[in-house]
């Protein structure tokens, strides 16, 4: 039996509609949808989904139209179920199908902003991969690589447009690496840590895709607790809205 | 005519000639030098070695040899003076050469740690070049380009063995991704910030030589300044060793 929660991502106002069973989104989801900047008007591209809960999330911040497009069909039907519960039909559109048949609904070069929470882990890393088939997915390189990711964004982005992802400090040199060979240039990094002592746990990005080179910026970190062990004043604004 | 002073990093106990019209060594020689974790035999390079502050001052840390690479002249001869005012003539050697021909001294394969501080920035982006050829090619690619740096280092590097560089953020995704293509693997970057509420100024790297995949550590910032725009308690150590 699947039990359906509905959640909102900090101030959004937008409901999620969740599956706990199944995945549920997180801090690295709250974190790109802070630093997601989408443009006003025109097409907004969220790659691999899951249940919608970032591309759903900017409808908050954007007229443009949104597309959510997930393989899995029951994170792609919370997708739906939310569209509908936020009355978002004329704006937000779910696509359950593989990242590999995208052209078949979106045109190449035509996406003003795309966000992306690709799945972290290498198949081969991990010696045992979770029971539940559904977040497996989400989380391991078992439907798609990262080199897919990266070339399907470069695809259908709009020359100078932003894309952005989050992703592990771990594979940074394969993230940048990838993304240079398909001209999708950082322009901004953001490391994310627990606390300023402490290795970063994730890294917010913000590439556009030029043939040109691009100045990188490595911003300040976001540390999430503070020295008192507390949430940090930045973190409880991006977390809770306040 | 040449002022030739003559400075220590830190607590090395090394003395350094330096010729300040030429180039003298700053606060990126210092943190490569804190960085980089030579090892205690073996053979060690300072590739843009320049007057050898680096590779002369890890003498302290380690009893490996040390070969100064630097194609300017008027540097190399500096870092020979230095070789014998500090008796370092049985330890540390000073190569004046172009790094096209650094085969011709060094075996390929056969370096157990490598440090370089390569000239930061490509010729096209700087509209006017200052007019001390010495400090030009010290800074700008004109003689060199981090493509061929990379390429040489992985050359001469000994398979698992630690490459330690100082780079501008601003080319990092140029930088890593020339590593991950010549199998150089970063390990551990360390991000350097004037302060932590601003971009990163510069950035170490500790990268080893391997065809394998390696994890990648983004460590706590380096932040010179505190709060109270005092010298950190951690960069008053590396600067001025207390």
């Amino acid at each position: 039996m699947s039990i359906i929660s509905q959640d909102i991502i900090s101030n959004s106002k937008i409901v999620i509609n969740q599956d706990k069973e199944l995945y549920s989104f997180n801090l690295d989801t709250i974190l790109l949808y802070n630093f997601a900047k989408p443009v006003k008007k025109g097409k907004v591209v969220d790659l691999c989904a899951g249940n919608g809960a970032i591309g759903l999330s900017l409808a908050s911040k954007t007229n443009a139209a949104i597309y959510l497009i997930e393989l899995q069909k029951q994170l792609a039907d919370l997708s739906k179920k939310s569209i509908s519960d936020n009355n978002l039909d004329g704006q937000v559109f779910s696509i359950n199908d593989d990242l590999k048949n995208i052209q078949e609904y979106i045109a190449h070069d035509t996406v003003d902003t795309l966000v992306c929470n690709p799945p972290y882990f290498k198949v081969n890393e991990q010696t045992a991969i979770k029971d539940n088939s559904v977040l497996a997915i989400a989380r391991h390189e078992l439907k798609t690589t990262l080199k897919e990711i990266i070339s399907t964004i470069k695809i259908v982005l709009k020359e100078n447009s932003h894309a952005f992802l989050v992703y592990r400090p771990e594979r940074l040199s394969e993230l940048l690496s990838l993304m240079v060979q398909e001209k999708l240039q950082p322009k901004r990094l953001r490391f994310v840590r627990s606390s300023s002592q402490k290795d970063a746990n994730l890294v917010l990005i913000d590439a556009i895709k030029t043939v040109k080179t691009a100045s990188l910026k490595v911003e300040p970190d976001l540390v999430i607790y503070d020295e008192n062990h507390q949430l940090s004043k930045e973190a409880n604004l991006i977390i809770n809205g306040k």
